[in-house]
């Protein structure tokens, strides 16, 4: 009699937990499993953001901080935007949240009103059109494809906007293709938000996780534009759950008021932690770390493409290669299943990432070393007698 | 041009935050100000869990973890439930969550449909019915006094209840009053809503922090019931952001759905953290502390009534005392003001907790020590002419 309110019904789980369960259970028997399904790094956090923690901890920093964050930690992101990008972002502007997730939580809940459409690419990461589901927003997907690098162009959101649409939320680098926008496209999807009234919000959680140039911030494109990153990916803090946003100032009120009711404040031992995040020595062990992320890429793109798995999308960030499987499969989530079963290699199916032909689709994540990618390599190549 | 979502005019910003802000001015200018506003405990967190959380941090655990937490965390709050109330609660239907906001966020967006209405008590923490709200339920106040105790009676909740109500959410102990529901008192409630195909969710992150007899866990009244918990006040984990909430195992799954997509999994620090919570050490410390609370208690409720602030409600738990003021001033969010410039007392007005009279209360939480309340009493004492 009793039921979950009707958008659970949208609301999807990840299929690639399926996958994962079944791994664990494999393994658990005493299979060899590679993973190249996580969307985490393999790393653990440097040892100077720990020692931050740590340092916190001992000196009682256990109670709650501000609603938007610590004042030092707000101030330190501000820096690092000047000192990397060159753009001046203001600590007013900069709300520290619980991860990426948390950031787009308090900006659909402060943005979304019921029924109003939100235009997202199609590939994507899936949580952002459920966060977005949620808070009654209706997620229109973009279908993108190899034509614009798996990026929506400003022709494609003017012509499906109409009079319901709020806004458009992108992602450079994106998931689960790993491709780029230029500053000037950008600029360019903005000024099609900004003709028609709407809100532009950037995905930049895979910011320094790049390997041919650096990927350019939208904060530089404007002051209206909302951006959300995170302490996850470049700066391997995946469980220690912060993030931040920058928020247009007209909204900074909200936000706090909505920080305030839902969250209390972020996680005070992360964000003293965080603190460290941006010093010489941490950065210094993440510029590292992003080396070997390239050359995994670098190993493994034209070793999949050998293999029958073409890398349809110029993989210039994150740590994903997304493969079309429809040269060796029908169907990429039974492949995905096969794959973990015969040959114990764990990938994670476009089905996970929206509706746009994800039968021809796989993901693979380079989150573990080249040894191991080099045996799954292997696995796969004898799996399809290549 | 741009605004904000239609839900943030019903959003209301803490009152007390202002009054926070102007007490660290005062602070700044060197004035001594006695904090009696503030709904967190003044210990940090007991060596213990810190300890834990040290530990952890050292073995590299600072990965995702599941998405309803750690399952060896989820099965020590388990083994609380049995040890300490003698109640049967599998792993299996226990959430770990970013605090009981977390909690919260997860069981509206998991229940609340568009429009359909809630029943909250008032006076109530607020941050509840605005995490309601953002999720397009509708908060309906039950006005609630001392006939009753500051708690809904079943009388009143089938009263209210219409054909657009789909629950019922109970604290106990409350805040702002921290007086207890008995289990008959639970049970009767869960009746009415059952009658009605309703939910119903009770609040229980003060338990342990009881001063006459241990608070009734509504786990004992039903496996229906959702129940909603904390690490933040009787482990003194505030600022970790880690609590619970134990789920009807038909809605488990939409739990997990709407954690992996909102949250990804709660603090991996924090988790391992939580870990220690249970031990003998660690309950031995809190049990300490749990007696200096009650000990406040019993100096300031007294202490209180004899100039004239009469404690209105039977204050069992948590650690606030609600005050009726209007012997001595017409609106307590005036007297607050006042009682901060002049006399270098903060307090939260009734104003923070909802609309049923909210100018003749006032809230003194006792999260500072003996000597600190005794110079407040004083300081009151002076201001009044008493």
């Amino acid at each position: 009699m009793l039921r979950s309110a009707q958008r659970l019904a949208d609301i999807a789980p990840f299929h690639v937990v399926e996958l994962l369960t079944r791994a664990r259970q494999l393994e658990s028997e005493g299979r060899d499993i590679i993973h190249m399904e996580v969307g985490e790094p393999d790393f653990a956090t440097p040892a100077p953001i720990v020692n931050a923690a740590v340092d916190a901890l001992n000196r009682g920093k256990t109670l709650y901080t501000q609603a938007l964050g610590l004042p030092e930690l707000r101030q330190a992101i501000s820096d690092f935007y000047r000192q990397r990008y060159g753009v001046a972002v203001p600590a007013a502007r900069i709300a520290v949240t619980n991860g990426a997730s948390g950031a787009l939580n308090l900006a659909f809940a402060c943005l979304a009103d019921p029924g109003n459409e939100w235009l997202l690419a199609d590939p994507g990461y899936p949580c952002n059109r459920h966060i977005l589901r949620t808070y009654e927003g209706r997620p229109v997907a973009i279908p993108v494809g190899a034509q614009s690098n798996f990026q929506p162009t400003p022709a494609q959101v003017a012509s499906a906007w109409n009079e319901n649409t709020a806004g458009l939320l992108v992602a450079s680098p994106a998931n689960p293709t790993g491709t780029l926008l230029t500053l000037p496209e950008i600029t360019a999807l903005a000024d099609v938000c900004r003709a028609r009234a709407g809100h532009f919000l950037v995905d930049e959680i895979y910011h320094g996780l790049t390997y041919e140039t650096d990927a350019p911030t939208a904060c530089a494109a404007g002051d209206d534009i909302w951006v959300i990153n995170s302490f996850s990916k470049y700066f391997q803090m995946t469980g220690w759950r912060l993030g931040w946003m920058v928020i247009p100032e007209a909204f900074v009120r909200d936000v706090e008021k909505l920080a305030q009711n839902l969250v209390l404040c972020p996680s005070t031992p992360a964000q003293y932690a965080a603190l460290a995040a941006f010093q010489p020595e941490t950065i210094a062990i993440l510029e590292e770390r992003r080396a070997e992320f390239r050359r995994r890429r670098d190993f493994l793109a034209p070793a999949l493409e050998g293999i029958g798995l073409a890398v349809v999308a110029r993989p210039e960030g994150a740590f994903y290669l997304y493969c079309d499987c429809s040269a060796v499969a029908a169907d990429s989530f039974a492949l995905a299943r096969e794959l973990l079963e015969e040959a114990g290699v764990a990938a994670t199916p476009g089905l996970d990432f929206g509706t746009n032909a994800p039968e021809k689709y796989i993901r693979f994540a380079y989150t573990t070393g080249v040894d191991r990618l080099a045996e799954a390599v292997e696995r796969l190549r004898r799996h399809f007698g290549r």
